[in-house]
């Protein structure tokens, strides 16, 4: 039995507008608000109301579906264009996170086989859906590989937030956990609170409460405090960007996450789906790190936890390098070295 | 020329009461209030109105008077056992940090040369203001003993506030920073933010503006990505209890700077005064370690920031063990190995 029934989707699709579940009210309310243009849904993407790398390239796919649908050229070489310009403007929201750009490009190069602006159009949309749907059956078997790296009373770690709500469904470092739950293992988690944007205590806690999987909050300060003093059997976290050598950017804190874990020799695992994976980087050094706004940092809420005009850091991620990843497990299989052959091997295949 | 002037004072004593600075007004409020009874400084002191384990210590001395002042008794030996209970209820308040028992100790037992009750509580109040006024001695000895280890031009990481306002004045950890402004030294600081309680960007990065020194925030969870990504010369921490082989409670996030630190091979100082040093205590495992109230990680003002009912932790320090510690910077010098063979041996002087 399945305990994901008692989470929202973060996207739903209704043929007309895309539904978003604005995370950035969770938990204390559920709140879904229509998208009905290319410009909501990457103000949504912005502004974090859709977030976590699966999901915004979801986000982004209906969305530039929604951008091509009022383009009003009957040209199929002017639409290109046109779109091609649209997709920037989706794939400039958040620059880390590759799954968006991916997404967004795949529906692109599929629109190239129409012949008319309809067709395109057409195309686009069903792509999007497809992409959605796929993106359910990856988790899955992300979760289902994850599975074999743990056993029955494990206590996984986990930062951030890539769960459910960060994909269409299942999650990528959540998937095991939900899974686990679904045949009866007795699973716990920990989830760091992830500042500045508490996509660990708003989100993954809430999460896996729903799920009936035991979890403990703590501040991302407390991680050393807890793999010296109590069992903890394995850390798994998502990724935004995996680079051709393993690197791997993700959620600010992951880096030091990674060191903790190989300090204390715990397994350090990061699931994420192939789409993750790009092949057109060598290493971490090459990723560019999303900035964002100090205030994130300096305020919580209506709430000034800093003094005025204060210089802030606010890197959205960090780039783990893959010596300090015991493996990355896609729903292709369980990578632990040789990353660049192996992810070379599966793109021919 | 000094900067300090600009930092208000964590402690005032008027010979009647003591005015207390209320740090968790800080950044936004500079605040006194004035304690005029035990309760009220225990009270303070459970709060984290005041709060650094020097300054703690200080405040607990002059509580210490106030109870005592307020004894009826004419009996020394009455008087002594009405003090060790009040003596008591102070050092109940926080239980980790050594100092604030130190202290108490040290006026309970410096009573017992008196012969009568009103000579006692004299005695009390003259060495609360005897401490009071050494702290600031001391904590330049140690800046001055920090300073030899760093250089003009380089970067400070340190975490929580262990300042000008959490000693009586100078700081532990912050001690260096503020003496090489007042040498003319172009020094800067990172300070972490300081989860849950929001010491570093609440009180740290608001004292170092206000002398001068420029200061950058980042979260807790930034710390890797700043070691690996800018220059940092060395991590300086303050302490709330130093065992005899060297391992040192301090706030809780300690741990893991130490362990990122060597991981970049960076210097790791702690810098603390001999009174946190408990040689009744042979290693960390032995250090009781308080536990806070779940609310600190749940909520920020009035923002909930997690769901109702979570599991938390909120330990509010961590032991990091001496293998991982460059050197301790004392008043009397500086130790990087034989920690318990020198403790002793300064103790015995």
């Amino acid at each position: 039995m399945t305990t994901l029934q008692q989470i929202p989707e973060s996207l739903q699709w209704n043929g007309e507008s895309l539904k978003i579940l604005d995370q950035t009210k969770l938990p204390t309310e559920i709140y879904y608000f229509d998208a009905t243009t290319l410009l909501d849904v990457r103000e949504a993407i912005v502004k974090l109301q859709v977030r976590g790398a699966p999901a915004i390239g979801l986000a982004a796919a209906y969305g530039l579906y929604l951008g091509v649908r009022e383009l009003e050229t009957e040209k199929i070489d002017e639409f290109h264009q046109q779109a091609r310009v649209l997709a920037n403007e989706l794939i400039s929201a958040r620059p880390t996170a590759v799954n968006l750009a991916w997404a967004v490009e795949r529906l692109i190069e599929s629109s190239k086989e129409a012949v008319t602006v309809s067709e395109a159009k057409l195309i686009i949309m069903e792509e999007a859906i497809k992409l959605h749907l796929a993106d359910e059956a990856t988790c899955k078997e992300i979760g289902e590989n994850a599975l074999t790296l743990l056993h029955d009373g494990a206590a996984i770690l986990t930062h951030c937030n890539a769960g459910s709500i960060a994909t269409s469904r299942y999650g990528t470092a959540l998937a095991p956990l939900h899974l686990a739950k679904e045949i009866g293992w007795e699973i716990s988690a920990y989830a760091t609170e992830t500042r500045p944007v508490f996509q660990g205590a708003r989100l993954t806690s809430w999460e896996l409460k729903q799920s009936g999987i035991p979890v403990t909050l703590l501040t991302d300060n407390m991680v050393g405090y807890l793999l010296q003093n109590k069992k903890v059997d394995a850390v798994i976290v998502g990724a935004d960007r995996i680079t051709a050598n393993g690197d791997t950017a993700n959620k600010i804190g992951t880096l030091q996450l990674a060191i903790l874990a190989n300090f204390y020799q715990i397994p350090f695992y990061v699931a994420a789906p192939l789409s993750t994976i790009d092949l057109s980087i060598e290493s971490g050094n090459e990723i560019i790190i999303e900035q964002r706004d100090r205030t994130e940092v300096t305020h919580i809420g209506n709430v000034q936890i800093a003094p005025e005009g204060i210089n802030v850091l606010n890197p959205a991620f960090d780039v783990t390098p893959n010596e300090l990843i015991t493996a990355i497990i896609t729903e292709k299989g369980i990578v632990s070295s040789d990353y660049k052959e192996t992810f070379k091997s599966w793109e021919q295949e």
